[in-house]
């Protein structure tokens, strides 16, 4: 042999990754001296993990997270396995012993106190103390000679003393001395060498060189709480005057936070609030060459009074903004501030930086396109320019001019049409300072990039919501959000409404249809948003036959909106806003379990949060124009509930039922309620609680 | 910003692993200078790897490996991507174009010509000239200018141009200068441009800045075409003799071999030929104390005769040895050789070696031991032991000496009772110098276990075919080993009986479970083996009731068996095996698919190879002692059959058969014909040809 040994395998540089711990790894040597030879655990498997590691797991502050692996060695030795987890920024590893469930898997948790990056591995080792202990008591039953296994089990003892220090290193010298003097008397000395006390000492002080460790660790990023639940509202500032024939101001939306708070919503969204283009500025409806009075689109940013970190002049002042967040705080209410990377052709940077822009040959800067179309009153950003690290920086900096003013909250506008590296490290930089910030990406796109863009660092995510409208479309869509991989990473924000969806089952469903898709947003995912007074007020008219744009959509031109209106949605928004509020059930995703109900109209789930909640049941006929019926069948062993009638109670409208058995008759009308909020007094059984997921 | 900018995440040094060409990795700056900023296309979920990349997967000589991955950037432009593939011994990647398939999914294929290790990984990049093209194609259409367009195109042509060298540089300066001339003439220029010839050029020559390159790659381990495709004998060389009174011999085994070649074996597998210990030596059925002509367990390995290295006298010299292997050969055969490693005491390692073993506080050797058990005729070597590198380099210097003289496949005793990293060290090294080397684990434990074994390079795992007997788990069990992730390391040989084990089916069953059972090994796996001559003279006999163990096994004694029964199932085994050898379909694993039979008792499953090769059907009637009938129902269209009547052919009687539609009548009997293996003239459509897995 000899020659070229490490050459045979690709991996070989790795090929001990898994069991070793990192000092001794990576030989490229003849003999196997080099290896970490004595090391017999192995760990595979672990989850949670994303991508093999490449990611961070989500979780929020005060969440746990259980992991597993599986832990074996070779031949009949026992391993012990600990789950080892500690904040980004500290040195020190906690510990936490991990206990085995079937199969060779093992399993421990732990619990996120700090905002923050946190990091999970695990060690495994054969534990020949164990060992020996379980030997000992077949030994005893089997009435051998227990004189050379004491001499083998005291030897073990003291090789852990040795390695102990302090309290620890002394109560397993008392234990070794005493089985010492008691082996003439074997009862008695099995008997003490069984107690568990002593098994947990030794476990504590393995043989440093037959422990391996899985590295590198797997990472956990920890958000506010407000990352998994909150609600959204969104409004256009320049619409909130009193006076129709005023330019609305950030004054204006200090008025009118009472009116949202009332709603009980948890974040307000601004669209952007810098100046406004000139050049090729949009009329309304979007039509190309505006009026003088043509207010513009805020997307296209950017104008003599300045860009990204400057106030639209009719808007008020940097002081007006400040003055809104605090206004705000005092409503509980975040200001979310909506982050579009591009820029109209007056932007400051186009004279100060045309080496961030695509030049054309004709010396023009490359306006954005989708060939044939052309959208000359928007500049994209050149992500491959050779100046893109300045770029990079200055970008980040828009954050952090905003982060100064108080804001924590991004809605990041088209971020997939950015250079994934950017978002990376940009986002991973601010929360390094800013462990509490929320970054929402505004992908509606192509469903693996939505889901690149949720793990490399946003915090939350749209959805298709606004197109799932059929049973089996939403059944099939909520699934995949709440049960599988990627719930570990994609923290869904769904949407009724934007200022650019307004699908049809809102243009043709009248106010019925607001109400169903606005209690389906609510209580199918902990996080969810309306563009208002649009959506309370049910406006449903598009710009034209079959376009989901609003006809006279605010993105241009100013709107007036009669919040008084008594058939407004308000109070049903914050009827449903106290009751998310009011039951955990409704701020997590990953409980949520879809029932029958022998009617393709009707939709009912569950959700309920951790054991000792309620259990909250939802139903909604999604027919806007017929009253429908159908028969819900629950799985009522699972809620602990049992054949006996049980209460249930409609927490919209007070409404007590008593049903029998798994299945119940419920008939909704859209014009009367078309939704049943229902509480279920039930308990759920299961063999593991539910990890808070995003 | 500024400060800890690397801190935030634990996977930092690896955050752009998967997008980045390994050189501009791994910064720790305050700036994005240092990554690879301009690589935007993302590389995601690589098939197949094991593990992600830990280990490699498996495929033998002349086998294909088809790799998908998933590819896309941020925006619309155009990405590539290329499969990078090499024998790892080679400088140089080759590289194969990746397709493009539904919803980002890319896919390409690589060959295996060679055995050894071989690595594959992927390049992305974001492909402005192919963007460019296609934008082309709709401004044309859209009757646009194209002046500044074609400019754009001649910068791309000509930026490929500096970096293309020879013909290729030519081309594409030709190209340019072509494109130059005729702008004026747009719709000839518009033609020229759009060419697929130029595309084909460009796209070889991208800017390397912008390329990111999945890292590191992963392996490919090709081993020979019998790692995947074997049919296996095993015999007791000691009961080889023709005369009864006689210890048998190697020259026995010489004379034997013309017998097992006219049944079509592949390999001859012997279990240790090694002198046998006498101490503690177990007599006939597992007596403890043997009489002074016992022979003992060939297991206990070592005498003063010898170990690991020699021969026991009595089955003849080394030049016998290597004679059996030359003659071996001669029929088609390899001679597969036992690796046990444990000792007797009488082993020279015990007295040369003591630090290789475990000393008990009393000064003894620890021998084998399961609590309360006791097996004091084998010491296991100590892998926890200080001397453990001296120990590893000697057990492999054990294969070194049987490769030298000429033995290329060994099974391999209990494997899982030594250390996984031993394994993982000494069959790379082993293999680096002789890819062609098969090794076979004979692991009879837990499933992850297993698993692990044959991940860390173990050629060929015995299974748990000879505990799967009805019908259910003969589905579960090879649904899981043909289609789950395990087939891209996991290599299943089945055995229907070996020395250790003989099923309670077979004690029984009588000739016809003997029947059934190899058929359903013979047809359910590429590789298989029997013990005989047990098995075809369908011994039965158990030591006692409820036991696995053979009554007077040839484990602890010389038996004689009458080759010459006119009942053996040897003809059986000849016609199954030359089937095996005629029928690709039986030679791969991948293609098994199992069907309705609406009789418990009746299993019917089809294998094929590739889209032009036949169709096997095998229909068994489980139940050996009545007949049973029943109706298979089968798959036309995937087959290519059509409901007209098709032909079916049974390639064990001979008989024709004209079947109508999928459901056809089957009857089978224990006392006659209790299997068919019927040929079906249809033809395989799959979008996606099978790799020959493992």
């Amino acid at each position: 042999m000899g020659g070229e040994p490490w050459v045979g395998e690709g991996h070989a540089r790795s090929a001990f990754g898994m069991s070793a711990a990192p000092e001794t790894t990576g030989p490229q040597s003849e003999g196997p001296q080099h290896l970490p030879g004595r090391v017999r655990a192995v760990i595979e498997g672990i989850q949670p993990q994303v991508d093999a590691g490449r990611f961070a797991i989500k979780r929020t502050v005060g969440d746990r997270v259980t992991v597993e692996a599986d832990v074996f060695t070779d031949g009949h030795d026992k391993v012990a396995a600990d789950l080892l987890y500690r904040c980004a920024e500290d040195d020190e590893w906690q510990r936490e012993p991990m206990q085995t469930l079937d199969n060779d898997r093992w399993r421990a948790r732990f619990s996120l106190p700090r905002l923050g990056v946190h990091e999970y591995t695990i060690e495994a080792w054969v534990d020949p103390f164990e060992t020996w202990r379980q030997d000992l008591v077949k030994r005893f039953e089997a009435g051998q000679d227990l004189s050379v296994p004491f001499l083998v089990g005291l030897a073990l003892i003291d090789a852990a003393a040795g390695r102990a220090a302090g309290a620890d290193a002394q109560a397993l010298q008392d234990y070794a001395r005493e089985l010492q003097q008691t082996r003439d008397d074997p009862v008695s000395a099995y008997h003490r060498a069984r107690e568990d006390e002593l098994a947990v000492l030794v476990r504590r002080y393995p043989d440093p060189e037959t422990v391996g460790r899985a590295h590198p660790p797997l990472s956990c990023r920890v958000d506010p709480t407000r990352a998994r639940f909150s609600s959204w509202y969104e409004l256009f500032p320049r619409s909130a005057s009193h006076d129709p024939g005023r330019h609305g101001t950030l004054r204006d939306v200090i008025d009118r936070l009472p009116y949202i708070a009332s709603m009980q919503f948890d974040v307000l969204y601004l669209p952007p609030i810098h100046p406004i283009g000139r050049s090729f500025r949009k009329g309304r409806n979007n039509q190309v060459g505006a009026q003088p009075d043509d207010v513009g689109s805020p997307w296209a940013i950017g104008a003599e009074e300045g860009g990204h970190k400057a106030i639209h002049p009719e808007l008020g002042t940097l002081e007006d903004f400040r003055e809104l967040v605090r206004r705000a705080a005092e409503h509980g209410l975040d200001v979310a501030l909506d982050v579009a990377f591009q820029v109209s052709p007056d932007h400051p940077y186009v004279q100060a930086h045309p080496e961030w822009f695509l030049k054309r040959p004709d010396g023009s800067i490359q306006y954005a396109e989708n060939p044939p179309k052309k959208y000359q009153d928007i500049y994209p950003f050149d992500f491959e320019s050779p100046a893109w690290p300045a770029l990079w920086v200055e970008l980040k900096s828009v954050f952090t001019f905003w982060i100064e003013q108080g804001v924590t909250i991004f809605r990041v506008d088209n971020p997939h049409t950015k250079a994934f590296g950017f978002w990376e490290w940009c986002i991973r930089e601010l929360k390094a300072e800013h462990p509490e910030l929320i970054f929402l990406a505004e992908a509606f796109t192509r469903p693996k990039v939505m889901h690149r863009l949720a793990k490399l660092g946003f915090t939350q995510s749209y959805t298709y919501f606004t197109w799932r409208n059929t049973r089996q479309e939403l059944i099939e869509y909520f699934t995949e959000l709440s049960q599988e991989a990627g719930r570990e990473y994609f923290r869904p924000n769904v949407w009724p409404n934007t200022p650019d969806i307004l699908h049809e089952y809102l243009q043709f469903g009248g106010r019925p249809a607001f109400v169903v898709r606005f209690v389906l947003a609510a209580t199918l995912a902990a996080s969810y948003g309306i563009y208002g007074p649009a959506f309370e007020l049910y406006e449903g008219r598009a710009a034209k036959p079959g376009s989901e744009e609003y006809l006279d959509s605010e993105k241009y031109q100013r709107r007036r909106w009669n919040l008084d209106d008594p058939a407004s949605l308000r109070d049903l928004i914050a009827r449903v806003n106290r009751l998310r509020r009011e039951h955990p059930a409704l701020q997590h995703n990953a409980s949520l379990a879809f029932h029958p109900t022998q009617n393709e109209e009707l939709i009912a789930y569950t959700k309920h949060a951790g054991r000792q909640g309620d259990i909250l049941l939802m139903v909604v006929n999604l027919d806007v124009h017929h009253a429908q019926s159908g028969w819900v069948t629950l799985p009522l062993e699972a809620f602990g509930l049992s054949e006996a009638p049980y209460q249930v109670e409609d927490l919209l409208s007070g409404a007590h039922y008593l049903w029998h058995g798994p299945t119940n008759y419920v008939r909704l009308d859209p014009q009367g309620q078309a939704v049943h909020i229902l509480r279920l007094r039930g308990r759920v059984h299961r063999e593991q609680d539910f990890d808070t997921y995003s």
